[in-house]
């Protein structure tokens, strides 16, 4: 396979394949919508995993694990939520295979063996956690319950694409059960700037913090918190969701508390998560036409060093210089890989490296060490620096910082310059169509204009920013009035 | 529910079930033969899952993940490797929900939305990654490729057990694929002693290391190397196997690499896994009565402290040591924790974190502070000292690797108390019936006798050895000539 990327200009949506593919982050399989994360792709999502895991730790949460399967009499438990997700589950009706009859060799499932109720593979978890939250909780001494876990989902998606909608992906869910509606909702709020706070501070990703309207929350949720990302092409990414769920689970599961004051109450609850499709925005947040472009807080490789020589002379004195560079490197936590293989050339390493996004590259070669400097490259803006050697370690840890905030200011910029305030609906559309990005505008606060606006534009409400300003405007499409500005966009 | 467990004398089987439950590993759910993993038993497996995973890496390996689902037509691909999960396999054949029409409220499965192939919720997952490989492997400069993936697992038990057996587990899985047949029966002895070196080193268990009869065999492998443990009812536990693939995979999805000789030659194979199981294992080789007992390097909390007081001003001065003493064991890795919780009462605070198996109580009393001492519990022995507290933090870094130590010289004098070399059929019958244990014997290596043996006794041959002693003797069941003795027992 060639490693020619298309070019964003040419295919944003073939580019954005092409680079997954290429750069070796996911690969098709063999089941319809669902993807091979490979290993690179993995090493990235365990950095991230990793992070998060210990942020939620940090908020007083815990890990366990549920069962993949959830018995469609619970499922249904929750009107809203199975009706929510009734049309994108995989079931599982029979619990045998046996040899096929008709065809020497070959399977078939088995009728004997039809499950009395079928079994929904989990979408997500609320059912069949709240089932078991019904035996741990009995009075107030037992919440709050914070809990984790990290699962695969399944929802059949008819349209997928690698990372952004995949039939079966990997994420975690928070469950919480709580005493009173105000703890639930702070811890809604607390998990949605942790999220935050995540996509910033790590993937570099700038994030706007808000609610979804009521046509956009999840099914069975009283509200939905949600981080919205901006990508290259203008279009919006919903990153992460917190959900309030009130006390609709718990009334659906029968999950009732004896409160101090003695008295058998609902409980409340928030559920959260994130998701595999966070690697799809990190890669079209940041990327170029050349390759990925990883944060170096969670790049799998944060350094890469190529020696350049002719002779295992040359190659030694290099390796000596390479093999300090790397333990003072390791020493600060700083990932390093030295790419020494002859069997490819410097160039097509310089290349493969770029595409694999890898911050920061240093070239040592003969040369380099008569003069007592490296070659340093960053991958962000592609500059190249020659570095004395006795400064190469902090040079480089100090570069990391660097491209770390430059990646985050250059989508911060790039956000600020893809949102546009708007009060017409002739400009509305015409944005939209030209400009793209987050469009501010006011919206009558109905779900039929909401519904309309849709229909003719294909762009929805990402959300009603969190502290936002309120001041009176008119509906763009109908002219009636609202008391503030949404922000609109066509999203993934 | 009460504390109190079921003694191991009374029933063997309702103490493990009890202490399971009641320690806080794990609960029974609402799908047939699964469970619940609660936080305290996640918090194991995750200490589990970081040690082996850093096993992994440091050998080579890469993490990756394929998809839940297998296509049938794949599952079938390799006849053997189906035809031994084809009864146990849960079987997704329709992929929406819809409202039952004769029932409002309820949803049922949309007869229209059934799929053309089947789909097999992964039992093992060879099959989807040798699909895979195909397209990853062209060259011998693609190998070794060596991934292993961490993953959930279906498979359709008729009589479960907490840990030890449930419909659904969670698992790793490597697969490995070389160029030569000597590489890959390396790989597959490297694993192996991976296996056994986590298992003695971190869960105290001595294990037997060798190579399961062709009976035995994982379905699709050439050869399966085990690791067996003895558990305390003296029942012997499969707690890892280290399967040899031959080019049964390769051949089933046409795996071929050109050589350095330029020719296309099939790939050879391995795998390898250990699960949730494990778990198992550990509560039933070094548990009693009174709870868990957890071996230092593993337990989730390795030192509790419980301050003794009456008023605040006594507990102001117990906490001023704790956080100290914290602080400093803290410093050294060790995790720690302070149950200075008011309310609950000391006692019930030492039968609660004797429960959960923590190797190290430390009991902190007014009158303690004023003798400049600290109470000091061993969970392993039930021995207590009174330390002084200048040298607390040294005694407690020092106890926790007596521990470790006395778990595993516990276990290993255990099994080899019951190990018997017998030579004659009542004998054996005997041993089995009334010491159990591993019953070392001769065999005349034919799955005849093999099967004749099991139908018999219900002791199967555990694995033969590695390095197993070459002696002539007599089959104890038909007396015909054996080169050597293989380990026999009943088994989990």
């Amino acid at each position: 396979m060639s490693k020619e990327l298309t070019s964003r200009a040419e295919n944003y949506s073939e580019w954005y394949n092409d680079l997954v593919l290429k750069s070796g982050l996911a690969d098709y399989s063999a089941v319809r919508g669902c993807m091979v994360i490979k290993p690179y792709g993995f090493a990235l999502w365990e950095n991230m995993r990793d992070v998060l895991d210990k942020m939620f730790k940090d908020t007083g949460h815990q890990n366990a694990y549920f069962p993949l399967f959830v018995p469609k009499s619970l499922f249904e438990a929750e009107e809203k939520n199975a009706e929510g997700f009734a049309k994108e589950c995989a079931v599982v009706t029979h619990y045998r295979l046996k040899n096929d009859p008709s065809k020497p060799g070959k399977l078939m499932v088995d009728p004997e063996a039809k499950l009395e109720e079928e079994l929904v593979v989990r979408p997500t978890s609320e059912a069949i956690i709240w089932n078991t939250y019904k035996d741990w909780i009995k009075s107030y001494r037992d919440l709050p319950l914070l809990i984790n876990q990290w699962a695969n989902v399944v929802r059949w998606e008819m349209r997928t694409r690698l990372f952004l909608r995949t039939t079966e992906f990997l994420w975690q869910e928070g469950h919480t059960a709580h005493s009173t509606k105000q703890e639930a909702v702070e811890e809604t709020e607390r998990m949605l700037e942790v999220y935050a706070t995540f996509a910033e501070e790590y993937m570099a990703l700038p994030v706007i913090r808000g609610v979804k309207t009521p046509a956009e929350r999840f099914a069975g949720a009283e509200d939905t918190y949600c981080i919205e990302a901006m990508m290259q092409d203008g279009k919006a990414l919903q990153a992460g969701t917190s959900h309030f769920l009130g006390q609709n689970f718990a009334k659906a599961f029968d999950v009732k508390y004896l409160s101090k004051e003695n008295k058998q109450e609902y409980v409340w609850a928030t559920s959260w998560g994130v998701s595999t499709r966070l690697i799809g925005a990190l890669v079209m947040a940041h990327s170029d036409d050349n390759g990925l472009v990883l944060p170096p807080r969670i790049a799998p490789i944060q350094v890469v060093i190529v020696p350049i020589y002719k002779g295992d002379e040359q190659k030694a004195q290099i390796d000596e210089k390479v093999i300090a560079l790397m333990q003072d490197l390791k020493a600060a936590g700083i990932s390093v890989k030295y790419d020494d293989n002859d069997n490819n050339r410097p160039g097509w390493k310089f290349a493969e490296y770029e595409l694999k996004g890898v911050p920061v590259r240093v070239a040592i070669g003969a040369r380099d060490l008569q003069n007592g400097v490296a070659e340093v490259a960053r991958r962000d803006t592609k500059e190249k620096t020659s570095v004395a050697l006795e400064n190469l370690a902090e040079h480089i840890k100090d570069l990391l910082v660097q491209i770390q905030e430059n990646l985050y200011n250059r989508a911060l910029n790039f956000r600020e310059e893809h949102t546009t305030q708007v009060d017409g609906w002739e400009e509305f559309e015409k944005v939209l169509d030209t400009k793209a990005g987050f469009v501010s505008a006011h919206w009558d606060g109905t779900a039929e204009t909401e519904e309309a606006i849709k229909e003719k534009t294909k762009a929805t409400i990402r959300c009603i920013p969190l502290n936002n300003l309120q001041e009176e405007g008119k509906c763009i499409l109908t002219g009636k009035p609202s008391s503030q500005r949404v922000l609109f966009a066509r999203a993934y």
